[in-house]
């Protein structure tokens, strides 16, 4: 059993801690928020103590910390961690600003921290992706990313976000790089305030579409919505040079019911802890895996930085309306 | 170019005038039906002359005559036209009297007489045919095959169709022989009045179930209903050793709507006419190539009969609720 | 917390056994298994005792039971611990014997005891009934149920299960009864061995076709194959007087490739534990209710007695080739 | 009966001359094609006289001119035949050259010159039309057009075609104005050599991604390849703010075969002639329609202009690697 600390008892917090409590060989040893009742409310369920974050450094029993705090804290925390010896689960975005992100790079570059872009462990697109490596498609030529929200998030949320391409399209950044097999050189992005005035007011927008390119030509589009209308549409179609596969989204049942104007069939899941409750399960089996064999993070610092790269390329390219070359 | 005459100016007749008429290798030359204004106007369209019967059948220049008039007629058409040398296309059934259709046999075993089940012909049951007989899936076991009609017809028509099974399940039997490789040697069938209470003043049912059974204990079983309440209810599915093949309907667009309480599609073909436009196209090019090349009819009389005669099994199980051996 | 009892350490007590476990408002408090050894590992890895049935009846601390041993125990040890005034959650079937079943009634007739027919708790079948209960569609006037395992069961395993009506099929005479609105007064069942001679020997079948009719003419058909060759084929349509509503099978990804020859999508959950995982749950759940609330069982006895006396009936059918009236 | 004339008697000509022979109100009466033989042959196929432009143009008994000749004379003729007060069928692009397009509008602006862009009249995009007119899923913000062909044209054809953008793109520039609502006024671009180096070789592209953006911030990404390695892909996804609407793809059957390893579907529809029969159809109906009761033209030059600016500024776009405003 590998004793796990929880830095942040927020929404993310208390999935990464029910998965860490039912895992077999993790304990969810301590909790830390700064909001005590918080802290103590998670803690209490699953049987873990309340500490703050210094103890919990300093405690050479913790193997693992799961950092899942506010996002200007990923940082410094994991690097804590990381000094102390532990291996470090972290919540996406490693950080809201670049250059930060790049100067850990002492401490963190092939660290033992696993960036948690959820979506490299929802079994959908890992199916695609394994559809993809088994070469009966042939060679990867280009990318379809399809990622809107439900609703959009408030004002308030969006004010300290980094704005719709940090926050959000940053999986879709991760997920292009994941798949294309090799680095987007291009970047090109062009966004709307289509949905809510307030969003626009606040100097970002929600709807955008960014294409990316990699040196050998290879192409990606990536749609983004804050409000879909329809739940939370997640999909993916790659296209290579003997055929095409795609990951559609998932229903909340298989039912269809026919009448004369034709049939219906059930809503989308309708958000990302219902549509990636497998893949936080599936995160948190390879952290422990982490600790267990001292396999290697599937997607680490070098990917967080990455991503957020591509992030503020884009951001860069809407704001001038030229390409920005990587 | 080979001289068709049609024989019957009603719904399906006016299908197959045109498709005749269009065949390149066809001329519709004449036209015949009891109603004058019918054959008339049928007639005009197409550039066809108005004869009668004994004109048609006297006619060396008529190569191929379509028997498209009411079921009664059909047998007694058919023999005429194949004792004078022709080619028939005869509408289904054969007639609704199994003895007497069994009767026709010295005229009609093994004749130039395609009986026209239209089903044989759909490109969806044909690609299904084609997949079993490729062998991938291994031998087939069972049978499912939906047949519902979008609404019922009215009474006047059910009072004179010969009951649901010899009306409208006979296509089913035709599709079971053709699909189980095997005869049928028992048959269970029941059946409801569920639809419309005036079907069964008339002593037929709307909604039937109907098992069949084969030598070797392959099964079918065959759902219908003169209702479903949301369009041409049309599918199969074919089990086998190792694995299973199915035709869906079809729908009139592939449109789909995304909303948030879920998602929904174009509706289903409504009836026979547009399901089975490509079918009856198909049908005809057959004949004409019986005609030009003398391939045997891919159905024939003795389909007719045995389509017939398991229809008759059916309705005398419904009858007696005890299963029918054959 | 309720301190739940588990007899049976085997397959499907294990499933309960996580789940009574990982659920909030029960504690797995007592494993009970002739076989010690399974016993204990199943207690080790979730913090339980390992008891005698006898302790465990009369120890007052333990308010629910979970009968998971072998069917030919399910009655007596239901009937125990409903003595002894627990909860007991039983598996499926309530007994083999219809008259012996039936003898337990002044026992367990309106007792706290929830059959485990699992398929009532699944999400696809549940938002099917639910679709038919809000009434849009109509009455109910027919129901098609598929029911196919992957691949046949050991020769062993099929000789003391009952036989194909009650071991596997008396899953689907529960769907029916649930949705049908009306009991069956009318069985007629055929079946064959296609699939394992074996099978034959042993006097079942693996293939079989039972059509159920209630009092005012519903109709049902229940198709059942000991394999699909494609994996577990869990499927329900239900017709009713202005549209058909219809559950499909759950795959294992929404992953489809497309090439040359047409598309590709991924294979359906091959069996039990995997499709019904959340059923399971749901089950226990209700469970956690029916203590904490005192609630209803949702099914009960009376629900597996009358689904035996579908699948005896059905049994005697196919045996007599008679259709056989309740 | 209107008279029509067709000039260019090659693949897309037999296909209108098809459909003008074959509808009610329409009569083949001449063919003109430099090419005497084919001429002669598609003439003779329908029953018309072969004829010479200039006796075409100066019949007054001819009422339209179907203009199916090469790109190059598409402008000329349907100004030669406007000119002498007939309808006209013209094909797409109205001309690859947008100031020489621009220049006839003195003649053609306004006149009953019917553009034929054939996805107009499919049933499926019509279908997707009519639900964001319907409102019921608000207001369109953005759109996903997806355009690939099966198999890239050889390069004899690459070298004439005028480029990727304005021979193939040029459809999906019709569709995305027809369906946002407002005129782009941002056009991106870029595009790879991924498919056949020889494409390259000839200063084309056989991939790309245009990305248009309307005064009001609507988005659209058109997604094109010369390869698709499954078929035909014709797609179209429209959000609007409560919902979406999209068109798929049409298959050669609606046959699925299931099997250990999942289910599998038939192919796509392989390539235009196929998936736009119906389109061609309802093309030459609307044609009919305008002549025999003065109904503007769908779509017509000044639609055909529009969609070649947007081309040129594609092209524009992909050679400069900057966002082209107009």
């Amino acid at each position: 059993m590998f004793r796990i600390a929880l830095i942040g008892a927020g929404r993310i917090g208390r999935i990464h801690a029910r998965n860490a409590a039912l895992h077999p060989a993790l304990e969810l040893a301590a909790v830390v928020d700064p909001v005590e009742a918080s802290a103590q409310a998670l803690a209490g369920e699953w049987g873990a103590a309340v500490r703050t974050l210094e103890e919990v450094i300093a405690d050479p029993g913790i193997a693992g910390v799961v950092v899942a705090s506010s996002t200007d804290t990923h940082l410094d925390y994991s690097m804590q961690a990381i000094a102390a010896g532990k291996a470090v689960f972290c919540e996406k975005p490693i950080d809201q600003d670049l250059q930060r992100a790049r100067s850990a790079a002492p401490t963190l570059e092939g660290a033992r921290l696993l960036l948690a872009f959820n979506r490299r462990f929802d079994p959908n697109f890992r199916a695609l992706k394994a559809k993809l490596d088994e070469g009966g498609i042939g060679t990867i030529e280009s990318l379809q990313i399809t990622s809107n929200d439900p609703a959009p998030p408030p004002p308030s949320y969006v004010a300290v976000s980094g704005g719709l391409f940090k926050d959000m399209a940053i999986h879709d950044f991760d997920m292009a790089r994941w798949l294309l097999g090799e680095e987007p050189v291009e970047v090109y992005a062009t966004g709307s305030c289509l949905v809510d005035p307030e969003i626009g007011r606040l100097g970002d927008v929600d709807t955008a579409r960014t294409l990316l390119r990699t040196a050998s030509g290879r192409l990606c589009v990536i749609a983004n919505s804050r409000r879909s209308g329809y739940g939370y549409d997640q999909r993916i179609e790659a296209y290579a040079s003997a055929g095409m596969v795609c990951a559609d989204n998932v229903r909340e049942s298989t039912v269809q019911v026919f009448t004369e104007g034709g049939s219906s069939a059930d809503r989308l899941q309708n958000f990302f802890l219902d549509r990636y409750a497998q893949a936080y399960r599936a995160e948190m089996e390879h952290f422990a895996d982490m600790l267990a064999t001292g396999a290697a993070p599937a997607v680490g610092y070098a990917d967080g930085v990455a991503a957020l790269a591509l992030a503020e390329a884009a951001a860069r390219s809407m704001a001038s309306g030229e390409v920005v070359r990587l």
